[in-house]
């Protein structure tokens, strides 16, 4: 008789908690997995899809626009926000049972609950009102978003949770933040005809991209006409007699919109889990506290995805998650590998990034060279958009490694996808050189920059 | 006082020759250049860049339908064609400004007229009446389709260059031949709204392609409404009395049609080129024969782009003008490298390719793995849209390395370039597995193939 209930007990069914628990499951082990919510976490069911769809649907005016230069008479549309809305749930709903599927198939018996630690072996199946144990536990429990609870007021605001059900659309919304979940959410209105302001307490959004791009989406976002205000933040917000909010900004303004938006980061989900009673340590940020192989302090407790306050990305916990299963089931120890992460912004105009900006290359290397085109996309010669595109290469002079690669524009993130096997190989710019151009597409640009733009030695730039 | 007047004269103003020109005149030579029609040649004045142009006027009727699902109602479109030809003809001109622009800044003698070699150093300017010498000539006068004069009523179908010049747009069009060019208008003329036919005499259509992506694009192409008649010939074509066309086909079916297009292979341009007088030798297509720098038959004369008939696409013309400089004005001799060639089909949806096909491959290794995915694209799984996209690679089993990448969907294009960059650096399967994924995206696809779908060995699949 086995010691243990179950091989796994995984706690959380997101991307990175249904991913180990199905392979750990189609490798023979005994594993039961837990979520209180549903199936396929912030990824599927309040992130990154529903977000994209989003995109999508906020994207057909600008097509509907530019069909003109083409030729093209649109009369006025319409737009239904609750259709847009029933279809990407009736879509979410269809990804979810796929997640549940994969469980099933790989035999993985699936818990429709919320799970907390008793012990370092012992699980409560909150509701179920049962506890059972496992050899090994995986939390996966992911975050949410951080609902600023000093700001008086903000009990008035929705998250981006709360976007992705609003029953109707606001013709005017103000949204907190600099990050990527702010940036999207004020294209996404935006796009569907809302007023738009964004307002945030940096100097400049988008913190950690390359400050090329910072500066370039921006520019084109105030184009498009989105009001963006930084060194700002929320002091207050009220109700209106109206029904609508008013938010008071630190610059003494006071917008009157229909929805106030907070997107000021996200909180790791470690509340109330049992983590002391198991002997799980927790960070600074409330994330839990885990070595280079996923284990926290528990030995035989795991912890991967944002929980753990790595990189807050789908495919790092994915990945996180299969090396987790690697190490423990299959006694190959093996550390995730968060070098050279490529990234997307779904912006309008999108980002795509991989590597190192320019800025923190000139710190890490004596001199870069940068090579840099802005030109219009060939799709707006005859629409007439005023728009860019940008794209820069950073390369390190010595080795000649092109150890950064930002673009803005359309399609940058499948773009940077690929960007980023290029430079996760340690590609050097001689290697791009020697690439032959297909024409006419916008990513030639990248292998026909013969000539650096500028090079930075010792941090200043020469021209 | 100079032995000839020029130290190059280029004949042909097309994207190898102004390439050329330009680069040697801002190293300092002496260049003229001779263009008969207008500068920027098949590129720029009736190639890639005006069908690109239709192929973006001939995608906003999917993209009014997809926005259906997105909650968008899009009342009855019309579409002007005078207004696209004017359009796309205002952008033409402005390529060709930039063309004569860089060409003029560079210090090179731009003549608009036709030239033709009296002997190895000498150029008669057509019309102007007089002869000038140059130590180095350079012939890069391109191709131009097929006529095809041995069809009976060949002289009532138009070309591609008629294509882009057509008073009104068809109702019906039927188009001969399967390479890209064939299946590119195919695509056009349908997303305008013409009936369209294609005929092509052999068994699939876009003969060097992946026969995958083959099979695929033309199953996606019927389900559009694209009729695709293959193992099929024109006999003839006759005039109606009702101001349209019959197209006798070899299976017996006439099609009444208001226009037929012929794009059935390009011919070299080297008539009258006073090419025996210059000791100039052509091959069995007419083409110029050259040897790996270049240089032709004649040791001061030397040949590129598509008139040499190596590989006819824009950028490898240019980069035949760059080893050209580098061999003959900086004493360096360079050949170019056509291995690896990164291309795009701007078909709907698009190929996008790099290296070796499957079958190819399976010539050539012992054995291979193919990685194969398909897929519907995130955005038409609100759509609706019933179209797949397909991503494969093929990879040598002994050393591991990616010989071929080919894509069929939307933005395959851009992809293909970027994963030129990693076939020709000849990068393995490991290095893109190694890669993170960007999600939700398209490519994410090709660095998440973590099993083969299936192996070939000596040439035989194994499942």
């Amino acid at each position: 008789m086995a010691e243990y209930d179950y091989d796994l007990f995984v706690i959380g069914g997101g991307s990175g908690g249904v991913r180990a628990g199905r392979v750990a499951a189609s490798l023979g082990r005994k594993v039961a997995i837990a979520e209180e919510y549903r199936y396929g976490g912030t990824c599927v069911i309040r992130g990154c899809v529903p977000k994209k769809l989003f995109v999508y649907a906020s994207q057909f005016p600008e097509h509907f626009e530019d069909a003109a230069g083409y030729g093209w008479t649109v009369p006025d549309v319409s737009f239904d926000w609750p259709t847009l809305i029933a279809n990407k749930d009736a879509e979410i709903a269809r990804l979810e049972g796929l997640y549940r599927k994969g469980l099933d198939n790989a035999g993985a018996e699936i818990l429709d609950c919320r799970a907390e630690l008793v012990d370092r072996h012992t699980v409560r199946l909150v509701g179920l009102d049962r506890t059972v144990t496992a050899q090994t536990i995986l939390i996966a429990t992911g975050g949410r978003p951080n609902p600023h609870a000093a700001l008086p007021g903000h009990e008035l605001c929705i998250s981006s949770n709360g976007a992705f059900h609003l029953e109707t659309l606001p013709r005017s919304i103000v949204i907190a933040g600099g990050g990527y979940i702010a940036v999207e959410f004020a294209n996404i209105f935006h796009g569907l005809g809302v007023e738009t302001t964004l307002v945030y307490r940096g100097k400049e959004i988008l913190g950690r991209f390359d400050m090329d791009l910072r500066r370039s989406l921006h520019e084109t976002m105030e184009k498009k006409g989105i009001r963006i205000l930084c060194h700002t933040i929320f002091e207050k917000i009220g109700k209106r007699d109206d029904g609508r909010v008013d938010a008071h900004l630190s610059n003494g303004e006071v917008l009157a919109v229909d929805q106030v938006m907070l997107a000021l980061g996200r909180l790791p989900n470690t509340e109330g889990l049992g983590l002391e009673a198991a002997g799980v340590e927790t960070g600074k940020r409330g994330e839990i506290v885990v070595d280079k192989f996923s284990r926290t302090s528990a030995d035989n407790i795991y912890a991967i995805g944002d929980v753990t306050d790595r990189v807050q990305l789908t495919p790092v916990a994915i990945h996180e998650a299969m090396c987790f299963v690697e190490t423990v089931f299959r006694d190959n120890p093996t550390a995730p590998d968060l070098d050279d992460v490529a990234t997307a912004v779904f912006s309008q105009p999108e980002i795509g990034t991989v590597g190192l900006s320019e800025d923190d290359a000139a710190g890490r290397f004596d001199e870069i060279e940068v090579y840099r085109a802005s030109f219009r996309p060939m799709r707006h010669t005859l629409s007439g958009r005023d728009e860019k595109m940008l794209m820069k290469l950073v390369v390190d002079a010595s080795s000649g490694r092109v150890v950064g690669a930002h673009i803005l524009g359309p399609d940058a993130g499948e773009m940077a996808q690929i960007l980023g096997i290029a430079v996760k190989a340690r590609l050097t710019k001689a290697d791009f050189d020697r690439t032959m151009a297909v024409h006419p597409s916008a990513a030639e640009e990248l292998v026909t920059m013969y000539q650096p733009t500028y090079r930075v030695r010792n941090g200043e730039r020469l021209d």
